[in-house]
């Protein structure tokens, strides 16, 4: 039997008592945004560290934050030049309301069929556990060839507050080769999925400014243009008709999709009727020509994220706005330069600017596109994926950013792997949250693959 | 000598204490936004009481609000079944600052060359004391023919927050044919001006809904109809772009106007600089084809008063806003229906709503436009202009209205006749503002004509 084998069987044999600890671990109201529940957090960070500790680790530690504490532990490998392998996890979950909309008890964990139900199962206590458990049973069956490193934190789901400064402060302690971050999904259970690329972003304000101070509308209307009806006829024209956007030059260096790249986004499931469920929204709205997912992740953006003029409280006032401005961000795709973008946009925004007002640019940020094609260790894991589903694995380009990734890409260097084996319908931040077990099962089948193929 | 010289050389020999008179209620400093001048508003009531026991009026009162009081008088004419004018006035005066700009002080009078300058000489005490001193000069000469009474507020400069409820409240003192309202003023020293016309209001606001909830514009920008882009684009389809409202029908009830009428509005002086200067403005806008006046008084106009979506606060958030609205008004003229104009706008707005966002509305308020060709008594106020001036009056249509106008016309049935004696570089509301007395004189003289003019 392979030296991986017996790790898998290692893990196969003490599912029960592996399932013991999951559970426990589920059992910790670990809810980073209840106050009252700052105990529970300060468990959970324990219980972890304790488990860390009994499997053998050379480090184990929980520090402080001005919140919630940070998870660190530490196992070296057993050759000097060994690569280091980052996990990131966070261990905090959603609030579990409306508690009666569940079966059983969020934090009590229930098994039911192939699923087990808990606050945290899939988001993402049992993704943390899937790869402590891989590294136990590699630990319990020989060598370790890869020093692995945990960073798990308590604020994942109030969105990393103090991530970024204990990343800052700690950058030597968690100096690492590759970053593992499963806290992504699969697309079903029958294909392994890596999230390759996330989109850039550029956001900037327009403000237009007509009068100097607000003016009476019915002495000065008819003869003042009015700032607000100004930015709208700007707005209206930062899009073409088919839904594309208008500033000339913001698909220059925007790759034209092969159709392979098109056959392979269209392979991925995805369901105009859960759009709309999730959203709410009454109708999908989209550039023509393509679909939801071509859309969603290599398809660039526009929208305007506030806008603000004049008299917004109950009721009216009868005014000309002094002045009025618009919040625009553009969600960028590879190759777009996000400063480039800036300036594209402002110069076509200048230039529909009529000389009855003024108009002004604030730059409030602008961030690279994320292609994570060329995350360090990438290879391993998609052939730890490969040989544990007998799949190719999915590619997939995701819409929004994962700050945590890049916080660590700009402190570390290192690129994240971004993955994991939660589904879709496991109804994370819901009620009845679950994990579908087998699914999980495979999945700590493939860490330990990963963890072992740095043997090599 | 005619009844009517005898008032004017009455007031001719008098001039010298008339001005003491004025002077000393120029000094008060009535400023009703100013709390630490509560004692000031009451004495400068108490001056107008005084002032109007003195002359011999039949009653005389100053009524409490439940801020600053108002000031009634009455003095009934000689014969019972005489004509009854009201008039309206407003004893309280914007603030002085910045009191350093002042060549004199605010609340000194100071007569330099052919001005009077004090806070108030110009907005309203010299306008008040110009219609009582013809009242007094009319008393010491003869007989009344015309009932006379005055309602003198403490609160116009703070928008008259107790006007309408006082009227409401003393309808039957309030009682009348004719109302003159002297808070308007002259085109310029040479043209007598009555306002002849006022803008209607129609005031509703758009609300467009997108998805339940504000959504992260990572995940679905590009799938979800921004509901701020989709409400830019409705207001930039208000306009067309020659300036006119887009909106289908709105013109048709607006008459054409005449040669005639357009003759008589360009015989109005009037300034692009002007307009610019007290805007501060980078250039004028306006509906293509029509004149500065033209689109401030007899062309109707759509304005958005107010506009909000999203986060709009320091800095950046990235969502796609759940909803968008905007607080939108036109000002309506002749013969235009305030609620069929609503009905307009929102089959027009709705017809333009995709199928991807929801669009509701709220309906604010609206007003018909004020058309005082007919306004009781105007034929004896053309008269004593034409009198005294020796030229033809101007008839002036103005963009906004008069709330008072409206409060008084709705309670007490009568329109009121919209004119005065001030000048437009009078420097109202500003540092250094001032009276030419020699209009003043000749106001004084035409409100004498106008008082005797009831005794045919």
């Amino acid at each position: 039997m392979s030296r991986t084998q017996q790790a898998i069987q290692e893990f196969e044999n003490t599912i029960q008592e592996k399932m013991r600890a999951f559970e426990a671990f589920l059992s910790i109201p670990s809810v980073s945004s209840d106050p009252a529940k700052k105990a529970s957090m300060l468990d959970a960070a324990n219980y972890l560290k304790t488990y860390f500790e009994g499997i053998g680790m050379d480090a184990a530690a929980v520090y402080p934050t001005d919140l919630h504490p940070v998870v660190f532990a530490e196992k070296r490998a057993c050759k000097p030049d060994a690569k280091t392998v980052l996990i990131y996890g966070h261990y905090d979950v959603q609030p579990p309301d409306p508690l009666d909309a569940w079966t059983t008890p969020a934090f009590e964990p229930n098994v039911r069929g192939d699923y087990l139900y808990a606050r945290g199962a899939s988001d993402m206590k049992g993704q943390i556990v899937s790869v402590i458990f891989a590294l136990e049973s590699v630990l319990k069956t020989g060598d370790l060839p890869v020093n692995v490193k945990f960073i798990l934190e308590g604020e994942e789901e109030i969105g990393s507050p103090h991530f970024e400064s204990f990343v800052r402060d700690n950058a030597d302690l968690l100096e690492c080769d590759i970053i593992l971050n499963p806290d992504a999904g699969m697309i079903d259970k029958d294909h392994p999925t890596i999230v390759n690329g996330l989109r850039g972003l550029v956001y900037f304000e327009v403000r237009v400014d007509g009068p100097k101070a607000d003016l009476h509308s019915g002495l000065f209307g008819g003869n003042i243009a009015n700032p607000a009806n100004e930015l709208a006829k700007i707005i209206a024209q930062l899009h073409n008709p088919d839904g594309s956007v208008a500033i000339p030059g913001f698909y220059d260096r925007v790759r034209v999709m092969s159709d392979e790249e098109r056959r392979e986004i269209a392979r991925i499931p995805s369901s105009e009727e859960e759009f709309l469920a999730v959203t709410g929204s009454p109708a999908l709205y989209g550039e023509q020509g393509y679909t939801i997912l071509e859309r969603q992740g290599v398809r660039p953006t526009l929208d305007v994220n506030g806008l603000y003029s004049g008299y917004i409280g109950e009721g009216s006032k009868t005014i000309i706005p002094a002045y009025a401005f618009a919040k625009i961000s553009c969600r960028l795709v590879p190759y777009q330069q996000y400063a480039e973008i800036y300036d594209l946009a402002e110069k076509y925004i200048r230039s529909l600017v009529p000389p009855t007002v003024k108009v002004s640019f604030i730059k409030h940020s602008g961030g690279p596109y994320y292609f994570a094609d060329d995350a360090p260790g990438l290879e391993n894991l998609v052939q730890a994926f490969k040989d544990t589903w007998q799949k190719d694995v999915i590619f997939k380009r995701e819409g929004g950013s994962i700050p945590v990734a890049t916080v660590m890409q700009e402190i570390l260097g290192v690129k994240s792997i971004l993955t994991g084996v939660s589904l879709p319908d496991d109804a994370i931040h819901s009620p009845n949250e679950h994990l579908h077990l087998p699914t999980w099962h495979k999945g700590v089948q493939a860490y330990i693959r990963f963890l072992t193929s740095f043997d090599a």
